[in-house]
């Protein structure tokens, strides 16, 4: 049988929607899961909810304006009662996240950091034991330096690659690098985020630690709803 | 009697220029004291000396280039010899600091992280008995959601207030703005500087920590040269 996998990610953001009540300031995430949302979004805003949009990117931003949903930023609000964004890796048990393949990390981390929810949309494939089994860890870098920053990085056990959209350097939409940091599985991501925070020279990790309040995961026989164990900190 | 303030940070700067040997890479930092190192640089070049150094600002990459000093960048060097730079605020005992009311922090620290050793020269007035007496600590923040940042930052104590170059807000070399957060006398900077750079959107902050080789301050008496304490990390 085939898979139409849009259609198991559009049912999963379809139940990732069901969290958003009327009146809620929401962030938007970046990506092409996260456009599934904003896309059952803006129809649910078409039947009558009232909600104000804050996007992640440019390109959420650029989307949500077509499809007629309301949007703001931070000059008007710094609370934001919920954020539906997707992942590249989810991490089952802890629910921690590896974000920003897409080039978005810091104004998505931005934004879940600013919420009060963090629900996370995903296909069943972005669902692994340990982070960093597929996928490398996207650091946001200044341009000055990069170099030695990288350099820096490497010391903490990777080999880092300076991501590139086609013959140019990726400038992120805050004017920033890409270092995509391939650890291997890694046994340690809180310790792992701090380490790389403490760097000099780097802005944000695609590591979203105890961030996470809901995934919603598209699987072929179903939406799956996971949540985080009780928070330690 | 009257003071000659800068007859008195030339002689300091003097003093740090004997640490400078011939091939060294050299970090160049920015404001009022440093533009007198690399004026005394720039005449032990014309007398012989070989050095390149690496501006941490493009004014002082300016003043470089127009006294004939040779520069490069960290795509050539990623570990420096030694920088030589001014400060806002250097502790007396641990010579930790606070730098970048210029606007240069950012490249600043990556100058100095890059750097074996870390020389400093001041006048009297910096000179203080815990950090965050006299100055607030700048943080380098993303622009995008930086009201969000500068809420997460006043929860750690602190007012920020936004910097402004005349009627507009100041813009680093980097493109980020700078928050100037007064703390007042900071009894743990290792703590601080390390809550700030977990906080999600700053880039990075004026606190220096262990990263001081040797202080040489101005005195109305003379040249002061200080050692840190032994290293315990």
């Amino acid at each position: 049988m085939m898979i139409d996998r849009d259609a198991l990610k559009r049912a999963a953001a379809a139940r990732a929607i069901e969290e958003v009540e009327d009146g809620m300031i929401l962030g938007l995430g970046t990506g092409s899961t996260a456009a599934f949302v904003v896309e059952g979004l803006a129809a649910r805003v078409r039947a009558g909810l009232r909600i104000t949009g804050i996007p992640s990117s440019e390109r959420t931003a650029e989307q949500a304006r077509r499809l007629g949903i309301p949007i703001a930023t931070f000059a008007e609000y710094q609370q934001l009662d919920l954020t539906i964004d997707g992942a590249d890796e989810v991490e089952l048990g802890t629910l921690n996240l590896i974000k920003g393949l897409g080039g978005a990390l810091l104004r998505e981390k931005i934004v879940a950091a600013a919420s009060r929810r963090l629900v996370i949309v995903v296909d069943q494939e972005k669902l692994v034991d340990r982070l960093g089994e597929h996928t490398p860890v996207p650091v946001e870098v200044t341009r000055f330096g990069w170099q030695r920053t990288a350099a820096a990085l490497a010391a903490l056990g990777c080999a880092p690659v300076r991501r590139y959209a086609g013959e140019e350097p990726f400038i992120s939409d805050e004017g920033h690098f890409i270092l995509d940091c391939q650890f291997g599985p890694i046994a340690d991501p809180a310790l792992l985020e701090r380490r790389i925070a403490d760097t000099v020279g780097t802005v944000e990790s695609g590591l979203f630690i105890g961030r996470t309040s809901m995934v919603v995961a598209a699987t072929t026989t179903g939406v799956e709803v996971l949540s985080p164990p009780p928070r330690t900190r």
